[in-house]
């Protein structure tokens, strides 16, 4: 390969001048930060791997956007700032052209949501491509953020922006489904460029109970915060927000990749009942969909309820990493 | 394969109970800590690949404790104190024996340094096994760490430990040199088992000027401090530790596994000479080999001195982990 370790980190990842608060970053054993006074710090780690959470052929930049998006959204989901991040990525090959602009839609990203990258590792790997980003943040030290174990009974839930189109985007470019009306260009945004909703998990805290984003579909995730907290919920299946370009496609089929598809990124989050309104203020002020969804209740089931109010248990069949399968 | 995702975390990783300062640990969407008041975050992350840095045969108590003690090892480099860490795991088979012991492995190295495990990423991998853990540490706020940038004109230059284990017992365990005098038990416990060395880093701190943490070879990571430093080095090659168990081999296969050999995980570090007794002191203290081998000079090379007092370039030839071969 035409460059070496050492090259690849001056090369593609010193490039931008660090904020304050960065005291030492990418090129030493480890970086040094300050945490500012009075605030916790908020670490987490999304792996993804080739195959498993995206195709070989995906762009590179969109890659490099999503590995950070996707642990951007995990410190959203606790309503941290984020501080910095590392890069672990193991490259079967180094092709300079690819990595400038998997490098680009990454530090993009970073740099909108004042979040540099500190440091990493970069490594062959004689397999597929892999991706392993931590990203850091903090919280003030009043708040230990947005937990699961949060809820409480009466508690509305809420979904940020909308559902479903990743969920479409990857069935089409499985096969398993036909994009009749050319709809797979938009919707694949949703599945390859999410936007973490790092905002709006800084203007929950202190408002919201307990949130979590959803990276393995809604019933699957909800169901984290259900047992983390306790309790149950009902879900008003025809409240849940449907993104636009889903109704080219079969109503079940549409139901499907609302309640189960994963990849979304969109926060889930419960709120004391007198929250509504702000929350209404919030989505406008965000230029951001809030919708409730339905209600935490005590008894341990999550349930739907169709516009007859009838009431059917969910059965969980978001996506398992190790159910093989899904991106 | 018959764990989930989430029974994994909950299983293998929800182990020990968490120490003061590990406010949210594993289970939710991050975790969250208290950086003490005083302090700055240190951070960094290391990547193991299956082929590439451990055998697919590798003892799974030894994987889990090298993950882990690489990345301590660079905490140290910088004379930081752990705080936790964070791993990601891709897993081409869920093995609960594998995985146990694995988890063995590295929670004891965890609680002996203090590190405890807070989050992180489990997922399937289609091919090979890889790892990439994140260490967090703390250094006191009027400290910047043992930074490669900090070496001085005619500081001496120290390495913990001895040196050239490891690449011998690599060497072996790839069928390149002759273990004729069975020694290959006592020298796969320096490849597979460092012992990273936290409590010098952290002593250091404040006496030593520049560190780093022998990963890719003496003359190579040494090189780094040189050129972070704008200086240069002459070695004295008589005065370098070699593991009592290299002279079963031949003098020019010792001085180059000593001089270039990589996975050391000792330190090296710069220091004014006025530090050698305290540095002396320590190193009975610590029951630690601690070896001036050489002095920072204001010429920009890298040179060893022989016993006849001759200077010789030393041709970096440490390990690149781009360059093929090697653990």
């Amino acid at each position: 390969m035409a460059l070496g370790e050492f090259s690849l980190i001056d090369r593609f990842f010193k490039r931008a001048a660090y904020p304050l608060g960065i005291d030492v970053g990418v090129g030493d054993d480890a970086a040094v930060m300050s945490v500012p006074a009075g605030h916790r710090l908020v670490a987490c780690k999304d792996v993804l791997v080739q195959g498993r959470h995206f195709f070989a052929d995906v762009s590179p930049h969109t890659l490099g956007h999503k590995s950070l998006a996707v642990n951007l959204s995990d410190l959203a989901a606790m309503g941290a700032t984020p501080l910095g991040c590392l890069l672990g990525i193991g490259l079967p090959t180094v092709n300079e052209t690819w990595l400038d602009s998997f490098v680009d839609g990454f530090s993009a990203l970073a740099q909108r949501y004042g979040c540099p990258l500190v440091g990493g590792d970069t490594v062959g790997s004689d397999q597929g491509l892999f991706i392993s980003v931590t990203a850091l943040g903090t919280l003030p030290d009043q708040q230990l953020g947005l937990l699961r174990s949060a809820a409480q009974v009466d508690d509305d839930i809420w979904v940020s922006g909308t559902l479903g189109a990743s969920d479409i985007a990857l069935r089409i470019m499985q096969g398993s489904v036909t994009d009749t009306r050319g709809q797979l260009v938009d919707l694949r945004t949703a599945l390859e460029c999410p936007e973490p909703r790092v905002a709006l998990g800084q203007r929950l805290l202190g408002l919201a109970h307990a949130a979590i984003d959803i990276s393995d579909g809604l019933s699957q995730d909800l169901s984290h915060i259900l047992k983390a907290s306790n309790v149950g919920a009902v879900i008003d299946i025809d409240c849940l927000p449907v993104h636009p370009q889903l109704d080219a496609f079969d109503a079940s089929l549409q139901q499907q990749a609302v309640l189960h598809g994963g990849d979304v990124y969109e926060l889930c989050f419960t709120a004391p009942v007198h929250a509504r309104e702000t929350i209404d203020q919030m989505s406008r002020e965000l230029d951001l969909p809030l919708t409730r969804i339905g209600q935490i209740c005590a008894e341990d089931q999550l349930r739907a309820r169709d516009h007859n109010g009838r009431l059917v248990d969910i059965v969980n069949r978001g996506f398992d990493h190790f159910s093989g399968g899904g991106a």
